[in-house]
């Protein structure tokens, strides 16, 4: 059972400003919060229905982390989700740092993106084509967002996600002789293109103005994706699912 | 200035039953509604701010359109957007026929697509890429739903599309000799794959349960985009974009 003031901290954490002030965040329904029970992630509170405790006992016993027992309707009023009949857990935010590149290694960075489906869905292609590190301007919606993680499907486990100032990376980075790719609309056609064995970083820009220009500077290789047909432009999280298959087909 | 009724009326159009009750359906927002007029699209009734009228001001002389001058807040209250400082139209739905496929030429088909947002984005990949023609199963959602329209950003107007149960069409199409493809878990890597010059039919599936088993027995080609880590699944967008990319660069 939750009491109100549970259900308004809880609520509270659907906002930045409180996440960040209590360094929490909440994971919701049943395969988002299993999936993070699986993992290493620590876990601050936990709540779930006695139908989901049924279902995962054995796991639950094994993890032996504390618990409070609570209904549908009281996870519906702490969450964002229009139904959870399963469980919501809360745990603790750890602010990363950018880890230096392997040899070999691609990373992706996000230049001011702002919407959390889109994050979400970057996370996911990231983890699919294991890309391990992920470093988003400030700018960038929060990766704690509800939206975000609901759509990332774990992948915020498995991805490391830093916050950074980009000129910052960058600038560090080109000294380090990796190099800076990025999309843009009249750049070397990325069929064509032989991604350096070396590794480096792919930058994506914000939905409607792309890669800001005070980055310009620092990009070795601008790409474009090839367009066919009529269409204005893809969508970030398209355009970098095609990025990256196109990476891999080459440099698995 | 729009009265009560018409808002009323506008406002029905959001939901699926009245848009094929009157045959009519709405777009909105300066973009889609300015490409919407561009084109040739029919148009039934057309409702615009003072400010959107006096920046298109020669389109909308050239065009010669019936119009009603509209507030900000009449926009608001008789559309889907949180705002709305532009236009929005009323255009008559005109049910397509599956067209046969010319040689060379491949089309998608969409089996029980759910999410409007999915939809939106695989109309614009299929505009990018120069895939004419979407079959989709009578179970997707309704492409006039607002949500598509917005987020296809006008491709709507260049892809044809229809809705037809597959089963017919997959039955006819194994008599024409053109491939039917699809992606699946378990198929051949994509980057392995040679797509027949010829054309085909490339199937995508459900976001939870991907292709129905009942058309299994038409297929010709099992397909999968390789995974390399540990994401369970793509998003179906995201796989479409994927699919085409890989299709257009072997086939431009």
């Amino acid at each position: 059972m939750l009491s109100k003031n549970q259900i308004k901290f809880i609520r509270s954490l659907h906002q930045k400003k409180f996440r960040v002030a209590h360094q929490l965040f909440i994971v919701e329904g049943e395969k988002n919060v299993i999936e993070t029970i699986r993992s290493n992630h620590p876990i601050a509170d936990l709540y779930f229905t006695n139908k989901f405790h049924q279902k995962y006992a054995d796991l639950l016993d094994l993890r032996q982390l504390p618990y409070t027992i609570v209904s549908e309707e009281q996870l519906k009023l702490a969450g964002t989700l229009s139904s959870n009949d399963a469980a919501l857990l809360i745990a603790p935010i750890s602010p990363q740092k950018p880890r230096p590149l392997k040899p070999g290694e691609y990373v992706l960075v996000l230049d001011d993106i702002r919407d959390p489906g889109n994050l979400g869905t970057i996370l996911r292609i990231a983890d699919w084509y294991r890309i391990n590190q992920i470093i988003a301007s400030p700018t960038c919606v929060d990766v704690y967002n509800p939206k975000v993680i609901s759509s990332c499907k774990g992948s915020y486990l498995r991805v490391h996600y830093v916050v950074h100032s980009l000129e910052d990376i960058l600038q560090k980075a080109s000294t380090t002789g990796f190099p800076i790719l990025g999309t843009f609309p009249q750049g070397e056609n990325i069929h064509q293109y032989t991604f350096p064995l070396k590794g480096g970083y792919i930058v994506l820009g914000n939905e409607s103005q792309g890669i800001q220009n005070s980055l310009l500077p620092y990009f070795d290789q601008q790409l474009s994706i090839p367009r066919f047909g009529e269409a204005e432009s893809l969508n970030v999280a398209m355009a970098c699912a095609i990025v990256c298959d196109n990476l891999r087909r080459q440099l698995s």
